[in-house]
């Protein structure tokens, strides 16, 4: 096990209609917010109406700044900061999914920081200082309200992406479950394809003695399998939808990953896909996942026995590991089908024609490897679009 | 699934050699720091004199109260207080296990508090402030170092009760695996069970829809079931040291309790029995556990059921749903006998003669009732101790 150091600042607070209690929680971060939020869902929805109510109820000026979208916009995150510096925003609100929140956090860290935001994520700056960050959650799947990571799309050359710093861990998230009864079944199946990528980048680790984390891990891609179809098939069903919308919390706060070395070579593989495609990170990461373990397993094929196993159920082979690996790996793409989710570029109906383009992208024209569960050249990743073809 | 709020903030500082950050991480609360620890081990050993060599080297005063004891005293408690107002302390820090630990907490609450600090544990006052509190963690076992709570005996009458509030979760932790090498088997093993007691005191619920937090519960007890045998037979070996501090610490930091109505009555119940005799509240949960279940199941046969499953691998009696839950019950006094523990009065050495006197004690002249998954009154607390003579 790795030494590691861990806190979560984040206060959740979860449960039904708590929504309501966002301008309590606002006002103890100042006096004017900086409401952000994404496309037609919010502002068709009654929810706007209720978080504006809060806060002007809480005496809190609002200022607002919506069009935020999936794979978020470098342009707008821009335009946040310097509304944000015109506005003397105190606190910067997100009302939505990964999207909102991520450009959220790009916009608070770039307020008091003079040179340009994307100097963070290019790795050019460190960052010392942030806004506070409050969030109303609305998808659950990117993390993101716990989390101290944001991914933003630079539009120049289509570049995604992420960084990461504990500043950025919002102060607040207020997470109602019934705020996602609305969301379509693709969409709810592309948020748990999202957390399970989060829970498997820290799965598969070249790391010893870490027992508990891995059966933490185990545990909660168990509970997501068995959650995911019942919310899909009662997306009215309040059970479900708590339990999916507090594991995508849990994914990604962090808490699963102490003490292991972490891959995200998956993640980055998929950044290429949904910045020239449009498709969602989720609907990618279910794609990229089942390639990219069938071009990883033999480095480790006990580990990838054990999860079989153990996340799966697969009656293992004990005189022959591959084959327990491999069923392992397809009853993961079972499941992704079974919640509506393509497993590979033809059923996403992507043209395999840029994958060249796209792994030279993701390694930096084969500068970087990705991931370090089996560390990836551009060749490497070229293979694993390769096997994701279908 | 109950609504709930949750935050974390305790910043956990893991791994090897961690304790010698303790001067850093105190100075950012203050100049001067209470040093508070329990007997023979931490004065015998070199860790105090690190702990000293560090705060000093970080400009820090040092004012030293030793002497916390298993089961800690209001006594020591109230000394503390008195010399921390004289001192003008700013941080109680604690080194050593859960007795050391709650009793600092008791310490930091009673020094802005005007009146008797027992008024908290008598529910008698509510708690505004706190001094703040560090930890040196060298006992895996209470979880007290990332908790809200503490637990203090009250000699006048040997009352032991507990009081929790998240003013009291400590700012840090520093948790080097090491320290806990030359733990002895029995005291490891005491650990253990406190552990595994305090996610079943959360698992043992009536609350629907907790999927998610029931795959995690069974999660963290497997990986204590399999790691815990191996720390004891190996105690320097690093790994599943590890595993098993951290376990302790995630196994009652809350996060494994959100939106579920806990039980506690086997706690309560365990803490007359270490009030009256000298046994380490592990072993007493140990064998008060066992029979609590036996005396509860027939509540929520299907929860036992997927317990002893999910947690023992029981091969289930689909037509007997008893059979496989007495199963699962006789596989965890399997498990505590294997690593060295009691799970009767008689293999404790302790004489069933205060039994009716205790479940007095317990349920207040049964004026209250125990726990929630099953409420409690004086005749079924007795009918418990009854179960556990053995």
């Amino acid at each position: 096990m790795l030494d590691f150091t861990f806190s979560n600042t984040t206060k959740i607070i979860f449960g039904r209609g708590v929504e309501e209690q966002v301008g309590k929680e606002a006002a103890v971060w100042g006096k004017k917010v900086l409401l952000h939020y994404g496309g037609g869902h919010i502002v068709k929805s009654v929810l706007k109406g209720r978080v504006v109510a809060s806060l002007q109820e809480a005496g809190l000026e609002i200022v607002e700044l919506g069009g935020a979208q999936p794979n978020p916009r470098l342009s707008l995150v821009k335009e946040g900061i310097e509304l944000a510096r015109k506005e003397r925003i105190d606190l910067i609100l997100a009302v939505g999914g990964g999207s909102a929140i991520d450009s959220a956090k790009a916009i608070a860290m770039g307020v008091p920081y003079e040179g340009d935001v994307w100097d963070f994520y290019a790795g050019k700056a460190k960052l010392k200082e942030s806004l506070p960050i409050g969030v109303v959650l609305t998808i659950p799947a990117a993390g993101s309200e716990s989390s101290p990571s944001t991914v933003i799309t630079n539009e120049d050359g289509l570049q995604k992406v992420g960084f990461g710093s504990i500043l950025l861990r919002p102060k607040f998230a207020l997470m109602n479950p019934e705020l996602t009864f609305s969301l379509p079944a693709y969409q709810t199946a592309c948020g748990v394809a999202d957390m399970m990528a989060h829970i498997m980048e820290r799965y598969f680790t070249r790391e010893p003695d870490v027992g508990f984390g891995d059966h933490m891990c185990e545990a909660a891609l168990r509970s997501i399998i068995q959650e995911a179809p019942k919310a899909i098939a009662e997306p009215e069903n309040y059970g479900p939808r708590a339990n999916i919308m507090w594991a995508g919390t849990f994914a990604h706060n962090d808490i699963l990953g102490v003490g292991r070395s972490e891959d995200w070579a998956s993640h980055n593989i998929e950044h290429q896909l949904s910045a020239l495609y449009d498709i969602a990170h989720g609907a990618g990461l279910a794609i990229v996942f089942p390639a990219w373990m069938k071009y990883v397993y033999k480095q480790d094929v006990n580990r990838f026995v054990q999860f079989a196993v153990r996340v799966f159920n697969v009656e293992q082979d004990f005189h022959n590991p591959e084959r327990t690996v491999l069923e392992g790996i397809r009853r993961l793409e079972d499941f992704f089908h079974r919640i509506g989710l393509p497993t590979t570029l033809a059923e996403a109906g992507i043209a395999p024609d840029r994958l060249a383009e796209m792994a030279d992208m993701a390694t930096a024209g084969d500068t970087v490897t990705l991931g370090s569960f089996m560390p990836l050249a551009k060749e490497d990743v070229l293979a694993i679009y390769e096997l994701s073809k279908g």
